[in-house]
């Protein structure tokens, strides 16, 4: 058995965010992401089995908090509040770690289609996360995509506000993706109706 | 100036996805593509760069269209109206062949990630497509994007229905979309709030 090194995947993610950034995607090799994480080749393929699957890294961890936290809320939550419950949960496993990758992450991505295609893929699977879980508490089809998606979306903006606000250790990402939530929840009522 | 032949996009991406369900979206190449649509291999690099971005084919149009739509909805119009002006306005120019490329499409991206991460691209470009001609219109940053991500939604569970019941040349794809809309926006009622 291999030696486990510690916090080698987060090591190894922050090296390949900044290789992407300094020299492109198409550029970076394994090599040089395991060189600048301090690490061998065979522990960068340890942990990952090419440097784009590096970048789906977090979307299981996140895909499965989000699924538990809607599956454990109370039996008469309504579906905005198990959404809810799954953003928290998931949220609060985000640190000072993560929100100094965000603008990192979204300068590399931004100048490659592969890393947009994979972003959008990790959105999709996300949503359909958290549309799952609502579907298994017997939430009805059209409601539980809806709510998946505005999961997402609220992730998402929680996420960019945090990762682009002055820095502050005390500063969580759970509130704002809550307040992100709560702000397309009262959208909703300024919708309109679809007809003339 | 090269011939035009008519109708060459369409039966160059009818081939694509045929071969793409026979043997793998991976095995075909652009040869194959070509021969199966009766065409030359430079007519298909006339049409596309490479037998991926065959598949992004319609996106632009259905960008343009959805875009137009909403930017030429009447000026009173509420958000999820213009909308649905939108998607009005996409699905009237899809034909029957759009609908049989549907199950065939659907099955060649369910069998590969690098088609599934190209398709959820498509799905993020549409749904920026119609936030930024809400947001063009004046509506707020929260209800764009919420509006934005409903059209989408709306547009792939309509256009599902469409492709996926008895085929019936009469029946339309059109309202199919406003009736998936309609049932999104009955749906947002039912939400719920976010609190305990």
């Amino acid at each position: 058995m291999g030696r486990w090194e510690p916090g080698a995947t987060q090591r190894l993610v922050v090296a390949a965010v900044d290789l992407f950034n300094e020299q492109g995607y198409d550029a970076t090799t394994v090599a040089q992401i395991a060189e600048r994480a301090g690490v061998t080749k065979s522990t960068f393929f340890r942990h990952f089995s090419d440097k784009r699957e590096l970048l789906v890294a977090g979307q299981e961890m996140l895909s499965t908090l989000l699924a538990d936290g809607i599956t454990e809320a109370p039996t008469g939550a309504s579906p905005l509040a198990a959404v809810a419950a799954g953003l928290e949960r998931a949220a609060s496993a985000m640190g000072p770690a993560n929100r100094e990758l965000g603008p990192r992450l979204k300068a590399a991505v931004a100048a490659s289609t592969e890393l947009q295609e994979r972003d959008a893929l990790k959105s999709v699977g996300l949503a359909a996360a958290m549309t799952g879980a609502l579907a298994a508490r017997g939430v009805p089809d059209a409601t539980a995509h809806l709510a998946g998606e505005l999961g997402v979306l609220a992730f998402k903006r929680g996420y960019a506000r945090w990762s682009e606000t002055e820095r502050d250790e005390a500063d969580e990402l759970a509130p704002h993706v809550l307040a992100a939530l709560e702000d397309l929840r009262t959208a909703t009522a300024s919708l309109g109706v679809a007809g003339p």
